[in-house]
């Protein structure tokens, strides 16, 4: 079994030859050398980089569905097609971020600056974003043309696009950086921002990806998969809140800033429905606020609120719950359910 | 035959049922109301109010296709079907549009604000052009999954969108709106730049998408309407720039900008085809600046330079080159040179 880097590294380096790929498209229009030079570094700096957990997630699901025991026992093709369709999770999440970034005003981006704040780039990267992704679908028309499952791919990449946008949008009118306004937060509503803007996405799409190419895409499977992907991705980002703002900067690799930039988090969400109604106020009058005394003040109100041990009972109950659908999985059709305990591990207990 | 403002009626008569159908798919999902009358509002704003020309082009090439009269021998299921794909790339517009503007900072488009300086709406509106976009895909699946060339129609929509996202790359990269550097321009980039920016989606899309439905698309006959089409776009566009700056503006219903947007327009590639140094040298001095004293040392250069009468020269050539080339279209398979003439003659010394 490979180690985890050796797996990274062998996802890795397939994206140069789907730049070289996407770069031809443009060749062969007779694009001029500037604008293909564009692309190129749009490419490549937007779309490694990350984690690449997504585009992972597809290799790792399919090599589980087929039975191997590493990445490595995939023949050099059937690796490279599975691994063009992590490279286009990636690349919808590239298109995503890059919009994102420029709609929350954000300076850096896995430590490096933002694609709209680098030099002549600009709100031409609104442009750019566009362009990662029209690669994606590029992409599927050279790899899986030919396949039965061609256009179910396309409809998947398609849904997938209009929920995590559906979620975006909700986010924005929910949550504006500038004008805090709680009384638009509910847990009701962050469950359905954190489905569609992060869920769908980023734990459906790789593992139904997956089982396409792998046979086991009976709609009745793909629904099992998904009812167990949703709730976890939704596990996955009250998680994400919960650590922000009671992780260590150690543990999480970074300082939160949720409280701050007004962010619709599960900590918020929690605290609002328990809050008295002087707690409320000092919520009122010290969430969103780009002030540090502000943000200690929220903080503080949280820990006294025991915000953390709400996250500890719901983590357990939520994994348990998990736990016991994916034990129920009709598995008769050839679909795993340890597909699914390998995605509730990588989350269970995750420390950053 | 119904008169062109009955023609558009009809037309526009459609809309709000679409919008009524993106809505439901928000619903189901079960969307806060608040998202779903944003998406509206983001519909409803930015498809139609423009001359929808390329949205009614679909419809009155689909009724030339298949031999009727006029648009209301269409029985109400048909007139339907095209209608929608008519739609479709108006919203692939609208789609480009706001993102220009934006990308542009423009301030008005069909005498209203740009969405992104609407209240409240600022950066989401990058978001927004993704979920007009995103209304496409719906639209296709809704009225053409059964449909044997429906993978044929996404196809389209993907490549022409990758098209013209190229044509805007290279447009924004060539004439960037503080930077000015005619060095960067020249009658090839021009060409580039309309071809792909702009010919794909408004000339060869429209036709294309009524080819499929009236059964024309033998590949063969794409390409004829190809063909014709693109260097129509690309004679459309020269036109476009023609009048800009030669054009009066009761003429134009507008006030010309593109000297002082530093706009790569055909004007100013011809001018400097032509240039003398010391011509050059004042084009390099006074082009693409905000101050109209050196936009009219500009325009007196170009009028000096006669660049009107290249185009006059250009105009009459272009269009006997078409009109050959239209003359020699293969109908054996059922497609008609008609559409094209159709299109030619809409174009051809249109004086707005
Ligand atoms: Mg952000
Ligand atoms: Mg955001
Ligand atoms: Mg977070
Ligand atoms: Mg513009
Ligand atoms: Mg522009
Ligand atoms: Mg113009």
């Amino acid at each position: 079994m490979s180690s985890k880097e050796a797996i990274r590294s062998k996802f890795v380096d397939e994206f140069p030859t789907l730049v070289e790929e996407l770069k031809q498209v443009l060749v062969k229009y007779g694009m001029p050398e500037e604008a293909i030079q564009w692309y190129e570094k749009n490419l490549n700096y937007n779309t490694p980089g990350g984690k690449l957990n997504r585009g992972l997630s597809v290799v790792d699901t399919y090599a589980i569905l087929k039975g191997y025991n590493s990445v490595d026992d995939l023949s050099k093709d059937e690796y490279r097609r599975v691994a063009v369709l992590g490279w286009c999770v990636e690349l919808l999440q590239a298109y995503f971020l890059v919009a994102d970034d420029m709609m929350d005003k954000s300076i850096t981006r896995r430590g490096q600056p933002c694609w709209y704040r680098v030099e002549d780039v600009g709100e031409i990267a609104i442009n750019d974003a566009f362009m990662l992704e029209a690669a994606i679908y590029e992409l599927l028309k050279k790899y899986f043309r030919s396949e039965s499952y061609y256009i179910d791919l396309i409809e998947l990449f398609h849904d997938v696009t209009f929920q995590t946008e559906m979620g975006q949008l909700l986010d924005l009118i929910t949550a504006p950086e500038e004008s805090v306004d709680l009384s638009k937060f509910s847990l009701e509503k962050h469950s359905f921002i954190v489905i569609f803007k992060t869920a769908y996405y980023s734990f459906y799409l790789p593992v139904a990806l997956a089982m396409y190419v792998a046979g086991n895409h009976d709609p009745k499977d793909l629904k099992q998969a998904q009812d167990v992907l949703i709730p976890l991705g939704e596990y996955f980002q009250i998680q994400d809140d919960y650590l922000d703002c009671f992780g260590t900067p150690e543990q999480i690799g970074k300082i939160g800033t949720d409280i701050q930039d007004n962010k619709c988090s599960w900590v918020v969400n929690k605290a609002l429905q328990l809050a008295t109604p002087e707690q409320r106020k000092l919520l009122d009058e010290n969430y969103g606020r780009k002030n540090s005394e502000m943000e200690a003040k929220c903080k503080k109100l949280f820990n006294e609120m025991g915000i953390d041990k709400y996250y500890h009972e719901y983590e357990e109950k939520v994994a348990e719950d998990l736990r016991a659908k994916i034990a129920q999985v009709d598995e008769s059709r050839g679909f795993k359910g340890e597909v699914l305990t390998a995605f509730l591990n990588k989350v269970y207990k995750r420390s950053k």
